[in-house]
């Protein structure tokens, strides 16, 4: 699994002493916008200049929300799975197919 | 797999129309606010006072994330892993075990 | 006014081209994350390590908040007085003195 | 001075207590991700659908930021200048004008 990689990772460097959730959210947080700033300036259908910097940026995104997850006795697949049954809730097929608006405004 | 869960509730849509990847990337970052949100005013050392909030947003920057990586045809362990590699080499442990220090100030 | 010099700055440089709003967000977005990497690991009663860097990154959301107010010809003091209006009835005095709860659970 | 109403409101609440640098960068950057939002999924071109949702939201980057300045006993103008008179040297203007690579790849 990969998570035991990413937890060998910090408890090697026994960095869970720092990893709190509120410092890992700052950090999720801040991984997201250093892959948003690849595309700062560049229209929406430029392609991806420097792929390599984004998928460093990508994986520290997941990285960080992974550690999270653990830290939290998370599944991954089980927080996404019941998300995807109240987005299906909240966007309708009928409503919102090929209509990018907001539930609140559906 | 849980990313088939995640493109059937798109293509379900017909989104894929409007999740370029500059888009995918605003939405990671606004989905990893509304997480750091619920740590808004709060200790550090707060527990998290509301579990099914922080698994919704938490679930959310993650489902874009895999939407961004599946554009890309990235595949999510193998970016992990090499991430994993150069934080590794970035990070040696014996100068930041016990360590919070940024790689640029060890 | 300071305006007039942010404007000299970006018309030198012939740079409204590419100041549309939603890319001026998007920066102003980034420089935030900027500025919040200076506390990330550190405890929220540490002091300013960098305060020259601090400076820096702090100018530079205002900056791309002055140009997006000047492209939607808003006056910066006039909008901030508006919203301390409405927050002084969100949060009433007698309900939120000494109180860090969001108006939604006040 | 407008940064005398902004005092008044905290001060009338007691709320400098709760205003560490560190959660007015997590303020300042989870305001400017709701500025964003009002840009998610539109075209660069689009223009604002809800201009009082966006003064409030570009009001409260403004009010947190000049939080984050009074309490560091920055002066607002004075910092921007300082950033313009850097920004200047890293831009100069035969080179960037008309172009809006970042100045690491000018």
């Amino acid at each position: 699994m990969i998570i035991d990689d990413i937890n060998r990772f910090r408890d090697d460097r026994n960095w869970r002493q720092f990893h709190n959730e509120k410092d890992l959210a700052i950090s999720i947080s801040l991984e997201a916008s250093e892959l948003l700033e690849l595309f700062q300036w560049k229209s929406a259908s430029e392609g991806i200049s420097d792929i390599e910097k984004l998928k460093d940026e990508l994986a520290d995104v997941l990285i960080y929300s992974y550690m999270m997850a653990d830290n939290l006795n998370l599944d991954i697949d089980s927080i996404i799975k019941e998300k995807l049954v109240k987005n299906n809730k909240k966007y309708p097929v009928e409503k919102s197919k090929n209509n990018n608006k907001k539930y609140t405004e559906l």
